[in-house]
C-alpha cells in the first residue's frame, strides 16, 4: 500500500441527540487519508473490515447523560464502535501489518489509531470461522453472553432461563449456552421470523413474539407455570415488570441491557421491585470489559462448538460504509435479525 | 401454674385490609385458656412477655398478594409475630418450663403451639441484658441487620454507606456496625429527633430529615460527592430512583425492606434501573431466615459490644397487649422511635 494518500469514507457524527436517533444524526463524508503512520507517533493504521452495530450505541449520541462505561461520542468525528480490522500500517511494537485486530476502531475505511492501548485490541488467531464473527459471537457479544450467564447467573442444570431479545447478537448466545447447560430455555422476540429463528435453528424450548401478548405476565407464566430461575435481561420496561412477578425464590436476574428504555425521554417505571425482597432475587448489571480475561477460555470453549455446528450464529449483513446508519437506527425498531453488522471491506 | 384456666387477651385479625392497615383492624377480646398443654400433644403453652412490631406485618393482613415468605394472617385468629417468650408448660423434647425463648408467637397473652418445629424458637441464653432486645437487635432485627450488611454487602474499610429509615429496629444496627467496619455512613429518617439520635446516638457520620428535601437526589449529592458503595434499602420507592443515581460503580444495594410502598394501591415506579448495567450494581433481595445459622456468631459479636456500650440501642416500648394495634399502625407513618415493641408483660 505503501504512502499514497487514498479516499476515506466516514459516517460523522453530527449533533447530541434526544430521543429515538435517526440516520440523519450521522452524515456521510469523503476525506482524505494517507496510508501511512507519522513517524513520530507510535500508532496503527487500520483498514476497517467489518463494523459491528450495537444497541448501547444510542447513549453514547447523549449528552450529559451522567456516569457510565463508555464516552460520548463527538459531533463532526466519525461513530466508534466495536469492528474487525487489518493493521495496514504499525510502529507500535504490539502490532504489525497484516495482522486481523478486533475492538474499538472507527466508522470509516481506514482509521489512525494515533495511541493504541494494548488491551483495546484483541488479536484474531483463528480465521477458519468467518472473521464477521469477531463483532458477534466471537467478539464482545459473545464475551457478554459468555460472563453474563455463566459467571454471573451461576446456572445449573434443570434450571429455567428466560431471555429477551432473543434473537439478537447477545440473546442467541444465551440461549445455546444455556441448552449446553441443560437448562429450560424460552425465548422472546418480536417478529414471527425471529420466533421461528429460537425454536428452529438455536434450539430455545419455547418462544414468543412479545409484540402478539396483550399480557406478558400471563405469557411468561403460559411458559413458566413453575417461575423463572434466571432472567437474561435485554429490554427493561414493563417486560422486567412481568418477569419479577415470576421470578423464583433466588432468582437471578443478569441485567445486560435494557434497550426498550434506551430513547424513552421518560423511562418506563418498575412497580414491583419488592419481589427483589420477597424472593430474595439477586439482580446485577455488567459489561462486557470485565468478563474480558476469560476470553480465552471462552474461545477454547465456543470455537469447537461452532466448527461442529453445534452452536449457530445468525447475522444480519449490511453492504457497505454507507448501509451504516441505516444499519445502527433499524437496532431501536428491531429491524435487524440476528447480529447486526456492517461489512466495510471483505479483506 | 398448674392447670388452672385463665383469661387470655388477644389482639385478633379481622379481615384482609386493603391499603393503609388501621387499628380498628384488629380487635381485643378476652377469651379463656387452660395452662397446660393437652396429654395427647407435644405442644407447648407460652406466656408471651414481648412482641415485636415489624413493618413486613402489613403484608400479611393482605389476601392475593402472590408468592412471599410468610403466610397470611387468619380472619379471626389471632395476629402473630416475634416474640419473646416463657415456656408455661411443655410436651415437646426439646423445651422445657421456665425456658425463655424468642420467636413465632401469637399477639396474645398465652399461646399454645401444637407441635413446635425445632426451629421456630431461638433459645435465649443470656439475660444480662434486655429482655426486650431479644424482639430487636438480639433478634430477627439483628440478624437481618448483621446478614444483609457483612454477607450480601461485602462492605469494607472506607466504604460510603448509606441507610435509610436508619432509626429503625434494623438501620440502627447496620449503621452502627458500619462505623465499627471503619465506613462513612450516612442515614435518613423522618422527624428531627431521629435525625439527632442517628447522630448523637448511633454515631452516624451524617443523617437527614427526608421529609425536608424537597430533591432527594440534591440531598444525596451533598453528603455523597462521590456517591455510594453500599445502599442498605429500607424504603423503596423514590428514595430508592435517587440512590440508584449515586450508586457508584460495583455498588451494592441490600433490598431489607421498602415500607414506603408497602400499604400504596400501585407501588411508585423506579424508572432508572438502567444504572444497574451502566454501574455493574449488585442489588439482591434476602431476609432474616438465611442467616439464622449465623445466630451464634453473631450473638458473639454483639453482645459483648452492647456490653461495654459500644452499640446502643433504641427501644419504643408500647405498655400492655392493648396498644399493641396501635404500636403495629404507628411504624406505617413512621410514629415510632427506634424498635417498636409491646410489653405484654415483664416475667
Amino acid at each position: 500500500m505503501g504512502s499514497e494518500e487514498v479516499s476515506n469514507k466516514q459516517v460523522i457524527f453530527k449533533d447530541y441527540v434526544v430521543g429515538v436517533p435517526k440516520e440523519s444524526d450521522m452524515e456521510l463524508i469523503t476525506s482524505k487519508i494517507i496510508l501511512k503512520v507519522p513517524e513520530d507517533s507510535t500508532g496503527i493504521l487500520l483498514k476497517n473490515l467489518y463494523l459491528s452495530c450495537d444497541p448501547y450505541m444510542s447513549g453514547r449520541m447523549r449528552k450529559n447523560r451522567g456516569p457510565t462505561y463508555v464516552e460520548t461520542f463527538q459531533p463532526g468525528s466519525p461513530i466508534t464502535g466495536f469492528g474487525v480490522v487489518k493493521v495496514v500500517d504499525s510502529r507500535h511494537p504490539n502490532f504489525k501489518t497484516g495482522d486481523l485486530l478486533w475492538g474499538m476502531t472507527g466508522w470509516e475505511e481506514y482509521s489512525l489509531i494515533s495511541s493504541p492501548s494494548p488491551d483495546m485490541f484483541f488479536k484474531i488467531e483463528h480465521t477458519d470461522v468467518p472473521l464477521s464473527y469477531y463483532t458477534g459471537i466471537l467478539g464482545m457479544p459473545g464475551i457478554t453472553a459468555y460472563g453474563g450467564f455463566y459467571e454471573l447467573a451461576s446456572p445449573k442444570k434443570g434450571d429455567r432461563v428466560y431471555v429477551s431479545a432473543a434473537s439478537g447478537a447477545v440473546g442467541q448466545i444465551v440461549g445455546q449456552l444455556a441448552k449446553l447447560t441443560g437448562c429450560y430455555v424460552v425465548g422472546s422476540a418480536g417478529s414471527k421470523e425471529k420466533v421461528d429463528l429460537l425454536k428452529s435453528k438455536f434450539g430455545f424450548d419455547e418462544a414468543f413474539n412479545y409484540k402478539e401478548e396483550e399480557d406478558l405476565d400471563a405469557a411468561l407464566k403460559r411458559y413458566f407455570p413453575e417461575g423463572i430461575d434466571i432472567y437474561f435481561e435485554n429490554v427493561g420496561g414493563k417486560m422486567l415488570e412481568a418477569v419479577l412477578s415470576n421470578m423464583r425464590v433466588k432468582g437471578r436476574i443478569a441485567v445486560c441491557g435494557m434497550i426498550s428504555q434506551y430513547n424513552l425521554e421518560q423511562p418506563e417505571g418498575v412497580h414491583n421491585l419488592f419481589h427483589i425482597t420477597t424472593k430474595r432475587i439477586r439482580m446485577e448489571g455488567f459489561i462486557a470489559r470485565e468478563y474480558y480475561h476469560l476470553y480465552p477460555k471462552y474461545l477454547e470453549m465456543i470455537l469447537p462448538n461452532i466448527k461442529e455446528g453445534k452452536i449457530s450464529y445468525v447475522e444480519d449483513v449490511a453492504e457497505g460504509l454507507e448501509s451504516a446508519p441505516s444499519a445502527l437506527i433499524g437496532l431501536y425498531s428491531g429491524r435487524n435479525v440476528g447480529k447486526q453488522l456492517v461489512v466495510v471491506a471483505r479483506d
